[in-house]
C-alpha cells in the first residue's frame, strides 16, 4: 500500500510500501481518512531520534488518525463495517502487570505507532484491537477524530488533577499541549484558566479559544497576578505543560496550600525544585505519561459541544501533498496550530 | 426592626420585631436585599414543623438571602462597606470536631436560619460572619446572587462526586435541587445528563434549561434508557435527588461497574436498597448534607457563565407582599420554579 | 484424573474424571496440595444452587487452593518448575472492559473454579494463568496458603477501607469472612476493632485470634459501646460481614461524621437502610464482591508476620477422606473455624 | 515561674521568668512534666535562627511536652484535672481560610512553641486549648506522650500515603524522623520497609527497632535492591526523609509506575528531579509540612501496641540539669536517639 515513509533523517518518500497485517479475532481494519501531524512526527523528520528511540530503517509516520471500519474481527461486536472511528495509537500487552492494574500506559512493552521501529499510519489502512477503536458520533468530522489524540493528553492531565467544580487553574505554556489541556480543564470543571506562555502571538491565538485570562511571563509576574485573582490564596491547580527549567524554578509561587501541580512537560534534564517551599503549602506533584481511558471522555465532551476542535485544525493538505505538508510544519506560521493530511477529498 | 414572622403554624405577620445584635470583631452587618423562598419556609408556614425541629414561638422566615454590607467588624478585611453580597445561612462552632476537620457542616451545633429557634432574614438587616459572607461579581445580580443558597446543595453534590471529564449522570427528580444538581454536574465535567422524572411539565421545564435528556419514569424504563445511551455499561453517577422510596427500590440498574449513588434526598423512613445486586457492581454511595466549601465554587462558576440561574427565578415580589409571595409559593403554576422576595425596588 | 465430584444436589463422589487441560503460552499446571472448604461449596453440595447459579451436571468442588508448579507455559518468566504457589479462582477475560479498567472482578465473563459449569481444584491438577498463580514465601505453608483465598475477602474490604493509620473499625459478624476482615483491618493500620456478633461462642473465639473488643449484640448496645470507646465521636469505619437485615437497620450509628461502612455481606433480598439519618453524618456505603490485586498483598502481610492465619485452620483432612470432611463441615463444632483437605500426607 | 530560657544565639539560663497566662474558657493550664528536646530547639541555641525565624529576644525554648491538666476553662468538657496529656505546640487561628478547610498547619498565623518570638514550655506550666490537648491512655508513660510530637511528622506522612494494607516502602534517612516514618508505616498497613541510610551505626540502630531492611546506599545500589525485592516492580511508596540533594537525585529509581513519593525533608535550596524519568511512572509527590488531626492516632496506635516509642528515649536528665541535657544533645553518642528533660523525679 502507499505510505509516506521517513527513510531515514531528513528524507522523506511518498511510495509503495509492503506492510502485511493478519485481522486477528479481536481487531478490526480500518481505512484511513485523516491523519495529523504530530509535534513527535516532525522530530523524526528532522533529527531521526527521539531520547533512546532511533529510527534505523524506514518507518511510516503519524499516530492522530482516523478513519472507517472496513473489516471486523469474528469476536467484535462493539464495531461494525461502516463505522466512522478514530484509534488511540499505543497497543499495550493486556496481560501484563500494569495492563492489569488499569494503568496501561505504565506498560513498558507498548508498541507505539511512529515510534521507532513501528510503523505509523500515513498510509492507507491498518488493522487494530478493537478495544482501542472509538466511533465517532456523527455530529465530529474525521478532522475533529483525528484531533483527539492530542486532546488526549490534555484529557488526561484534567482526570488526573481530580478538578473540583469551580477551581482556578494555570496552565504554564500555550502551545497545542497547553491548549487541549486548558480546553479540557475548562470543560472538566474548573471555572476560569490563567495561560502563561512566553510568546505574545501565541498567547492571544490560544486565549481566543476560551474563556482564559492571558499573562505574558516575559512581562508580567505570574504569582502575582494569581495572587491578585484569588484573594491571595493561589491558583488550585497548575498544569505545567513547557517542560520549560525557568518554568520549574518557580513552580510553587502561585499554587494554593494544599494545591497540585500536574506536571505534562517532559524536562530533558532534571530541572530544579523548590521542595523546601513547597512543603510549606503541602503541594502535591503529580508526573503524567500520555493517556489511559480517556478516548471516550475526549469523544463524550467533543460531541456535547463541551469542547470544539475545529479552531485548531488550521491547515490540511491532501494525501499526495504529505511532504509539502511537513515542510510546511517544520517553518509554520504563528497562525497555524494543527497541520492534518486527509486521504479523501 | 421589619420582618416577615411565622407568629405559629399558618399565621404570617409581616411587622415589627425587636432584634438587636451586636457586630463582633469577625462580624459584618448586611441590609438584606432579596431572600427566596425555599420548600421549607412553606413547610414551616403550614406544618409548624421539620423532623424534629418544631415553631414553638415566633421566629423570622427565609435563608436563601444576599444583600449590602453596611458595617465591619475591626478584625474583618476580606469585606468592606457597599460590598454586594450573599451568605451562608448555617454558622458552626469554628472549634468544634467537625469544624476542625473541615467538615462543619456536620457541626451538631450549627444555628441555621429559619431553623427554628433561630430567626432567619426576611428582614431589615443582619450581622453575620465574614468568613461565611460571600462578594458577588458585578456581573452577578442581587436575585442570582439569592439562588447561590439552593445552587449551594446542587455543588456540593457534584464536588462529592468527583466527576470525571466527560462522565455521564443521572439525575432522578426535576424539582429545584435536582435542577441544581444538573446544572452542576454539567458545570463540574459531565459530558450528559439523564434527567428522570413523574412529572411530564416540571420534566420538560428542568430540560429547557441545559443539555438533558428526559426519561419520563412512568412511561420509560431508566435502566434500559440508560445501558441504550451507554453502550451497555451504564452510567458513571446517579445523583438521586428525589428522596421517594420507589427510586431507591431500582436505583442500582442504571450504574456502571465501580459506579457512584450521591443520595441527596432525604427519605423520611427507612428505603430498600438492593445491597446484594450494588455488590456485584461494587456501587458507592455518598449520603450528603447540606453543603460545606462550595459557595465559591458555585459563586465562580456562575461568574464565568458555566452556570446560569436567571431563568429558575421565575416569580418577584415586594418585601410588602411577602404574605401574597408565600401564599402563591404554596400553590403555583407548573411554569414556577423560584419565588424570591425583593427589599428593594 | 481422581477429584472430588458433586454428582448432583447431596452426592458426592470421589471418583476418576475426565479433564483434559492444555497449557497455553501464558499458563501454568499446578498439582494441587491442599484445598480449603468454603461456605459456597457446602451450599451447592446441601442445595445444588446458589442464587442465579444451578448445578446442572457433574462438577468438581472446592476453590480455595494451593499446590506446586508442574509445568510452564512458554512466555512464563514469574514461575518454575517447583514452586509452591496458591491461585485466584477467578479467570476473567483480560480484554474485557471492566478488565481493561483494573477492575477485574466486574468483569461478567469471570469463569470461578466451582461456580457451575466451572469445574473446582479438589483434583490431582489444574492449568491456570501464571498471572494468577502467586508464589509462596518459605515461611507459608501449603494449608495457610490455601487460606489466602478467603482472606483475600477481607483484604479487598480492607483496601477499600482507605483506613488512615489509627482508625477505630467496627466489624460486625464473626464468622470466617468477620474474622479475616478484621485481621486485615488491623494490619491495615486500624488501632483496635470492635467485634459485634449474636453467638457469644463464635465472639470468643475470634476475638482469641487478636487485639478485638467483643460486643455481644443481644446484651449490649453496639451504638452505645462504640460511643463510649470513642468519646460521642463514632467509629471510623463500620465493616458489615454479617448480611443480616437486622445489622442493615442500625447500621449508621455507631458511625462518625464522615465516616465509611464497606458492605461485605451480601443480604439475599432488599435492606431498609436509613439513608435519613445516614445523610446528617453524610456516610459513606462501599459495596465490594469478591477481590481483586489483593493476593500479593495478602501474602506479603502474612510473610512479614502481620497476619497470622495459623489458628483458623482448625481441621485437616486427606482427600482420601474428602466426603467425610464435607460431612463434617455440615455440622461443625463452635470451635472449629475452616476445614482444609490435603492432598499429601 | 521557672524556664529554660534562650538568652540569645549560644546562651542557655535557668532562671524566673514573669509570663503571665490567663486561661480563657476553652483552654486548660497545663503543669509540664516532660519536654524532648528537638533539633530545632538545638539550632536555635547554637545558630540563633532558623531559615526566617531568628531569636531577637529571650525565649523560652522546648516543644515536646506531656504534663497535667490543673485548671480547665468554663467550657471545657473534654478534659478535667489531673488529666495525664500530651500537647499539640501550633495554635492556629481557628477561622482562617485554612484551618475552616481542616488544614490548619497551613496556616500562615499559626503559633508554634518555641519558634520566635513564640515561648516554649520548658517551664513550670502552660495555658493551651483544650482541642489541642490529648489525653494519654494509662499504658503511656510521661515520656513516651512527651514523644508524640515527633511522632506525629511520621504519623502525617504515614497518613497523607494514602498506605494499602501490604504496601513496600523505602524510608530515606534514619534519624529521627526516618525513625518515627518507618515505625509509622509498619502500623499504617505496610508489609515491609527498606531503610536506607548512609551511616551504618544510625542504619543499626534504626532497624533493631522493628522488622526493616538495612540499605547502606555508600555500599549499595538502592534501586537495584529495591528491585530484587520487589520481582522488578518497584516501592509502592518512598518516603523522603533526608532532605539531601544526592537522594532527590536518584529518587525516582526504587519507585513503581503509579508509585509515590513522600516527601518529608525540607532541602535548603531547590533540589534537581528527574521529572522526565518520573513521567514514564506517573510519579506522585506529596510534600508535607508538620502534621494535622494526627496526635489521636498516634495516641491510639501506641496504646494498642501497634507503636512503640520506648527504645527511642534513650537520655533523661532532670530539669536542673537542663543546659547540661542540652549540651548532651550538641554532641551525644551514636547510641542515643532522644533526649529529654523531666520536671519531676
Amino acid at each position: 500500500m502507499k505510505a509516506l515513509v521517513l527513510e531515514k533523517k531528513g528524507v522523506l518518500a511518498l511510495r509503495d510500501i509492503d506492510i502485511k497485517e493478519t485481522l486477528g479475532p479481536e481487531d478490526v481494519r480500518i481505512k484511513i481518512h485523516t491523519v495529523g501531524i504530530c509535534g513527535s512526527d516532525v522530530h523524526y523528520y528532522q533529527d531521526g531520534v527521539i531520547g533512546a528511540f532511533v529510527v534505523r530503517k524506514p518507518m511510516v509516520l503519524g499516530h492522530e488518525a482516523s478513519g472507517t471500519v472496513v473489516e471486523t474481527g469474528r469476536n467484535v461486536t462493539s464495531l461494525k463495517k461502516g463505522d466512522r472511528v478514530c484509534m488511540e495509537p499505543g497497543i499495550p500487552n493486556p496481560i501484563s502487570r500494569a495492563s492489569r492494574q488499569g494503568i496501561y500506559n505504565m506498560d513498558p512493552e507498548v508498541r507505539f505507532w511512529a515510534t521507532p521501529p513501528i510503523h505509523g499510519v500515513l498510509r492507507e489502512s491498518v488493522v487494530h484491537p478493537a478495544a482501542l477503536t472509538y466511533k465517532l458520533p456523527d455530529n465530529i468530522s474525521f478532522g475533529e477524530g483525528a484531533m483527539v489524540e492530542p486532546l488526549a493528553i490534555g484529557m488526561h492531565a484534567a482526570t488526573k488533577a481530580q478538578i473540583k467544580p469551580g477551581d482556578t487553574a494555570v496552565v504554564i505554556g500555550a502551545g497545542t499541549i497547553g491548549v487541549v489541556t486548558a480546553l479540557s480543564a475548562l470543560a472538566g470543571g474548573c471555572s476560569k484558566i490563567i495561560l502563561a506562555e512566553i510568546k505574545q502571538d501565541k498567547l492571544e491565538l490560544a486565549c481566543s479559544l476560551g474563556p482564559m485570562i492571558p499573562v505574558n511571563v516575559q512581562k508580567q509576574n505570574l504569582t502575582e497576578v494569581v495572587m491578585d485573582l484569588t484573594d491571595g490564596w493561589g491558583a488550585d491547580i497548575i498544569f505545567e505543560a513547557s517542560g520549560s527549567p525557568a518554568a520549574a524554578e518557580s513552580l510553587f509561587g502561585p499554587l494554593c496550600p494544599g494545591g497540585l501541580v500536574v506536571y505534562i512537560g517532559s524536562p530533558v534534564k532534571p530541572v530544579p525544585l523548590n521542595i523546601g517551599y513547597a512543603n510549606t503549602k503541602e503541594a502535591c506533584i503529580k508526573t503524567i505519561f500520555r493517556y489511559a481511558h480517556v478516548y471516550p471522555r475526549a469523544i463524550a465532551l467533543m460531541e456535547s459541544g463541551k469542547i470544539n476542535l475545529k479552531p485548531l485544525i488550521t491547515d490540511t493538505y491532501a494525501f499526495a501533498d504529505s511532504i509539502k505538508a511537513f515542510e510546511y510544519t517544520c517553518n509554520m506560521k504563528p497562525s497555524s496550530i494543527k497541520v492534518q493530511i486527509t486521504m479523501e477529498s
